[in-house]
């Protein structure tokens, strides 16, 4: 009897576990789920924000301006509120531990992983910094773009130190391990240190500076002359769309307007859009803005549609987007198989203007190296020297090292030195880009990164399916964005940006590729 | 000393009623605040529902449907939630019959009114029939379209039943006095009833239907072969803005855009769109489609932005605004004056089409009357026959008289009775119209009652300012704009439609001043 019994109390102990174990999965299943149903709700809300903010720069009418303030500020506010949503700690916790997140690169992981990471973020910064912070955007915005039509960076000073003693105070609020910019950087590439930054911007910096020092003084050919012809707009529009059509970019699922500035803006699944601004005068630079939207385009259009208004259908951080748009208007698109393939056709659409110009003589022209004042403007070789500069100059305002009114100085003392040029106006100088008024600090690097990585991404897809230049001379393109599509794009958020450049390449994220990719080709 | 504190007692007690009654006071001024704060913020989350809609319209690629569809319902939802809040009814309570609200047609009594209105409405429809209504809305859009391609009525009848049987219950939630289609007219035309609406029709039917006769009679003029000659679609787009401009529409907050049908577009204060569908083969439809929707664009325009997310800032019902389109279109743009002005520009713009063509030839064609099959293709006499049988048959429809499979046989018939002519088919017959589809029951009468409030308010205004055709003919459009501005748009929510209609005419709405307009243009 009581063996029976016992054993009838120890089964029905086991019984107990089993359904408690039963009871905790069931749970942390319903979490999960009420989970990933917030998260994509609020994605979906988020989107809106998208929308709205793609009308304001293509279609809205300038009347319009001040309601679509509001309507953007009331929605960024819901958002917020959804994002810092107590239910969402408690869901995490439910789930955290559970056998459901037991595989780290499972969905289910991936996805508590970077949600918990987005919650924490998020419920650190306190409401009240995160208004004042889009009010002085707001001002700032404004600001810059008046001293900036003015050429007068003293009445833009107050809005600078303003913005990085809002963008310190949203550090501390973030928290750090070692340096302030640490936190900052957090928020655009998750993992990246600024020591590991430093490092890779002095190799770069150390490698760059001669190599372009060489450039400038190698002889002007007679490709000089090529970009000062004039190349009717129309034309060049319907060029590059076809050719982004070409490679990949499905304008069922898209479409291209003519922006302000080349921008691509992911409305959701199904509907990601391209603008483009042309020039007469720079049939280049128009193209290759093209080329650089169709990369983040092919990369929005390759994240699985499942998993949309979740991490797993989220690309893994700004510098793999850029890698993805850099790769596409460098490594493609100013490639000699390339051309083999696009330049008949160009030639075709002008034939008063190029119909003379032989290949090698446009790519010539194309690939200009010559240090410049604009960043956007800039060659592949100098771009990243432009990058170096902003960020030693941020971290230098971040820390209080450097002050607002003395940026100007900075700014032309460092130009001078890496680029061997010195701003004629602020305009032409500091003034120059909108971030740092957008309280974008910590961006700028990820331009870079975006560089380094597509460089190594590339020589490892040349490695696995090349040599590239064949097929891209062959109008060849499916090859490569296949493989993008398999090893970046469907994993989504499943590894940070370090592990995934690692696990494609072999290699944790370096610059000799890309040092290597530049001497190769300018050197 | 007593009668010194019963003094002191006396207005010690004043005190203390004067003091309750500026509590009060203050209470009220708070929860009306409250209460308008709420308003505005719910008008600007809807006023994103009108960019979702708007861009699906004329910018989404088809990829993006299903995306945007999830955008929508989210948004509809949160509006829902807001309309229903039970904390609006609490601040209503708050306000209605305090000091504030005294003078009926003060700023603050008319938005108490209608947000009450309004808060009753939508917390008497239960949830599930709002989200019910939405889905089978959805799907049955999606058969109509589908029926309509292939002629195939049958497909649609189980959804239109589904529709009515909807229809029905929401009319009893809602409540009303006489007969179920007064609550759901209640919608579009606030105050209108079934009753008055039969009336009307019948007085228009009896009067139009042997005006069409006699009309059907004439002899047929040359300038019946104007309309087949060929308008190339930019320059009737081109000659169309410009009028649209010249007219008052304010490009600095609005803008064109070219749209699979007609439609204008209010987005919020200072961005108001218009859209527009030019063919070939017909001048008239595609130039009056734009006089139409410019009429309803300047009333959005003339509301005072001040007032804006509250009644005092809106549209008084769909009927006022329909007076404003057909005013613009009927009354303006196809008067002599309208084209002693334009007619030079516009033959200037089509040469070779109407060099030829002598201004009264050309107003011929435009103003020709005869019976169709097509409701937005017909002429301005026998348009209001056309809803006169959608009025009738829609009710039968909502009584249970009539069921879905019947309905190509009552339409028929009414066609051949009212217009003399037999659709040869459902798709030119009762698959024409997407409103039943998209479960608008009761809107097709708007459309009427918007010819008879044009006619009245237009018969006004040339009594007040006229005579107006001379105006139009020196090309002076402000005149009647300004009038309509204040003695219309600039109350918003103001007045009732019948009683604005008083106010401005003298009489109260009634159909005398449309069927006069008409026999004397047409008769």
């Amino acid at each position: 009897m009581e063996q029976y019994g016992a054993t009838t109390n120890l089964s029905r102990q086991c019984g107990d576990v089993q359904s408690q174990l039963k009871v905790r999965k069931l749970k942390s299943e319903q979490s999960y789920a009420e989970l990933i149903r917030l998260s994509r709700e609020r994605s979906v809300m988020h989107s809106t924000l998208a929308i709205l903010q793609w009308d304001a720069e293509i279609c809205m009418p300038r009347g319009g301006v001040k309601h679509r303030g509001d309507q953007m500020a009331l929605l960024a506010g819901l958002v917020h509120d959804r994002s810092t949503d107590p239910r969402i700690g408690e869901l995490l916790s439910d789930v955290e531990g559970s056998s459901l997140v037991a595989d780290a690169e499972s969905e289910e992981a991936v996805n508590l992983r970077e949600l918990r990471r987005d919650f924490d973020r998020e419920t650190r910064l306190p409401r009240r910094l995160v208004e004042e912070t889009a009010r002085v955007s707001a001002l700032s915005s404004q600001a810059w773009s008046e001293a900036r039509d003015r050429d007068d960076f003293k009445s833009f000073a107050p809005f600078l130190d303003q913005t990085f003693v809002l963008a310190r105070e949203k550090a501390d609020a973030l928290g750090y391990k070692d340096v302030r910019y640490d936190a900052l950087l957090d928020d655009y590439e998750p993992d990246m240190t600024t020591a590991q930054l430093s490092a890779l911007f002095e190799q770069l910096r150390s490698q760059l500076v001669p190599l372009v020092d060489a450039l400038r003084d190698r002889p002007k050919g007679e490709h000089t002359r090529v970009p000062e012809r004039e190349f009717p707009v129309e034309r060049q529009r319907a060029f590059a769309e076809a050719a982004a059509a070409k490679l990949g970019f499905d304008l069922e699922c898209g479409r291209f307007d003519l922006g302000p500035h080349p921008f691509c803006s992911m409305i959701g699944p199904g509907d990601v859009r391209i603008a483009a601004r042309y020039q007469p005068g720079n049939l280049t630079n128009g193209f290759l803005g093209v080329m650089h939207e169709t990369g983040h385009a092919l990369y929005e259009q390759g994240l699985d549609p499942a998993h949309y208004g979740t991490p797993m259908g989220e690309a893994v951080s700004l510098g793999i987007h850029e890698s993805q748009s850099r790769m596409w208007e460098n490594l493609v698109g100013r490639t000699k198989g390339f051309w083999m393939h696009f330049y008949p056709q160009l030639q075709q659409a002008f034939e008063r203007e190029l119909g003379d110009v032989p290949l090698e003589t446009f790519r010539a022209a194309m690939n200009q190296v010559a240090p410049g004042l604009i960043r956007v403007e800039a060659d592949e070789v100098t771009y990243n020297l432009h990058i170096v500069i902003r960020f030693e100059l941020e971290r230098a305002l971040l820390d209080g090292d450097l002050r607002a009114a003395d940026v100007p100085a900075a700014w032309g003392e460092r130009y001078r030195k890496y680029l061997g040029i010195t701003p004629d106006n602020d305009r032409n100088g500091c003034l120059q880009d909108i971030h740092w008024s957008e309280s974008l600090i910590g961006y700028f690097p990820t331009y870079t990164l975006g560089n380094v990585y597509a460089a190594q991404l590339f020589e490892a897809a040349d490695r696995a399916i090349g040599p590239l230049e064949d097929a891209f001379a062959a109008g060849e393109f499916s090859t490569l964005r296949t493989w993008l599509g398999e090893n970046i794009h469907r994993h989504g958020k499943r590894y940070r940006a370090a592990a995934l450049v690692e696990r494609v390449t072999g290699n944790p994220p370096n610059p000799s590729a890309l040092i290597a990719s530049l001497a190769h080709r300018y050197g």
